[in-house]
């Protein structure tokens, strides 16, 4: 029997058109081999909600924004703030991939609060809320009985939180260096050919891959968002995002670069974690051997080196030159999520 | 409240000492963070088979191994084929970790298959019965509401068989090219700088990474065993182990990895998989670039790269000089196992 799961799409750019698209192809697959179909019963993006009970076809919604359109102009629509959205509709599950946004106050976290509080389960493409409120999420979801997933939000289709959850179980102790932001990584290739950073950047923006506010991927911060997911992901980590120190890549100079790669090293934006006393947490431009592993993570590539007690060294990377890796973990994290729950049987009501 | 999980180990050498030592370490964690502990109810050696009730000592079964004992020297030795354990004490979970074995007859299938049909829950570090009986052990496990699990059984601690299994859902294409076996990938290297082939083989046996019978590692045979169980972790191949084209190191020249290095390339033993009309296996010497991801897998490494139409390229490595790190995965098993099936309460009955 094929489980009904409402669903609400928060943001409809790359990453849940992407969403969109996969569902369209692989619909069939995804009710034969997981019994799932989800119905998109909300959406909203920087115009407004919409909701509709019977659900918005895939097309639809892919249509609309192919069209430059937008979900205020569409049946449906509620002319309301979106945080209310959980009080406009029922539903099972959210997927947040709305923008960055880590302004304290901003309605996306609040949206988020009052989704968990209905029970929705939530499944995150956007790291904002849960950098700016981490344990608050963890804990609502706790006390309503429901979940929330996040492998998205690190490296894309790269299931880098996954293994460090599920795989390196019982580990001790732990060090970990890894390029988490293929946008900074792309353009710092670009400067070693000889390029222009500017030009690097608004090259990124177009494939799709930059944040929409490309700042945050140059000064380090989205990649010190992602290295605290990370550590949040770990028991015994009770820090705060101040914790890491951070630099970006705007001080970069090709000088630099030159004076690298004649020892035969790269200068990468480098994350990097390991405990003396206590956590030593940083993001900064880093020269790295050429023929390491993170030395040979290029251009669109991004990569994680762990090292524990158990497991000896452990790396992984990707190449992910398109948004569509992060929309398939996005769907992973549904799938999953819906097995998670339905044994308990808060998800999936229809 | 912590279940007792009444625990037959099956093998006494490095990868089950190797767990019996975890275990000792992190005994006091894996009952805080997981709720279990596990009790060694039966023991089996090559000299036969010992039962205890009330549980062997995790310190006493590493020093028999030290003192170089046997089981048939300890009390609870049982005088019967070790094929008839399951019929010998109660169990719910069996940790196969015995030296590969090929013979089609051998009664080590048939130990697993006693063991399923009394409903017991298998880790597999060895690849034996899993090769020769694939299907069959599926088929058992699921008539008696069981499960068996064998991330151990591929590349050690490196979650290959997790990652796809469970990270990459709803990819309709994939090829992937691996390293999977260390021994030979030392082997290689040692040739590379000149070294011997026999000399280089009695090194890893001597630091336990070598097979007991080395002929596995080097004739592409344990490369090809860990290849047919990925292939068989995707639901549609339902192809042979015969299937895979095999050609092992034996015949690799210092001329040959002359040759390959004016190229800037390294001859590496690499298994192969992509779908063109049929699956097309292959585990081979092959050139490849010194640059590639495979390439700068070095000595004790072993990495796997995949490509897929929805995750693009991820490729992950470990460095792996000691077997502690297939204990961990055997453990990281062992624990998954109890998790999944302790929903069902068909384990953890103590």
């Amino acid at each position: 029997m094929i489980k009904k799961v409402r669903t609400v799409l928060v943001g409809l750019g790359n990453v849940n058109q992407g969403l969109l698209k996969i569902l369209i192809d692989k619909e069939k697959e995804i009710a034969t081999k997981h019994d799932l179909q989800f119905i998109i019963v909300g959406v909203i993006d920087s115009s407004g909600m919409a909701v509709n009970e019977k659900g918005f076809g895939y097309e639809e919604l892919v249509n609309l924004k192919f069209n430059k359109g937008k979900v205020n102009e569409i049946t449906g629509f509620i002319p309301k703030p979106t945080e209310e959205i959980a009080h406009c509709v029922e539903a099972d599950l959210l997927i947040d991939a709305s923008p960055v946004n880590l302004t304290p106050k901003n309605p996306g976290t609040q949206l988020i609060k009052n989704a968990l509080a209905k029970g929705w389960a939530i499944v995150f493409a956007n790291k904002a809320p849960l950098v700016l409120a981490f344990n608050d999420l963890c804990k609502l979801a706790k006390e309503h009985k429901t979940k929330i997933l996040y492998s998205a939000t690190v490296c894309g289709g790269l299931p880098v939180i996954n293994v460090l959850k599920r795989d390196l179980k019982l580990i001790s102790s732990i060090s970990l260096q890894g390029i988490f932001n293929a946008t900074s990584n792309f353009v710092l290739e670009e400067l070693e050919k000889g390029g222009n950073m500017d030009e690097a950047i608004r090259e990124a923006q177009r494939i799709g891959a930059a944040e929409s506010d490309p700042t945050l991927d140059i000064s380090g911060q989205d990649t010190a968002n992602k290295l605290y997911l990370i550590m949040k992901s770990f028991a015994d980590f009770d820090g705060l995002i101040k914790d890491i120190e951070m630099e970006g890549i705007e001080k970069v100079t090709p000088e630099a670069i030159k004076e690298a790669e004649q020892n035969n090293s790269k200068i990468k934006l480098v994350a990097s974690a390991y405990h003396k006393g206590s956590w030593h947490l940083s993001v900064k431009p880093t020269v790295i051997a050429k023929d390491s592993f993170l030395g040979s993570c290029n251009g669109w590539e991004m990569g994680l080196e762990v090292k524990t007690d158990l497991y000896e060294s452990i790396s992984m990377k990707n190449y992910e030159a398109d948004p569509k890796g992060t929309s398939a973990a996005v769907l992973r994290d549904m799938i999953d999520m819906c097995s998670q729950l339905g044994k308990q049987a808060t998800l999936v009501k229809a």
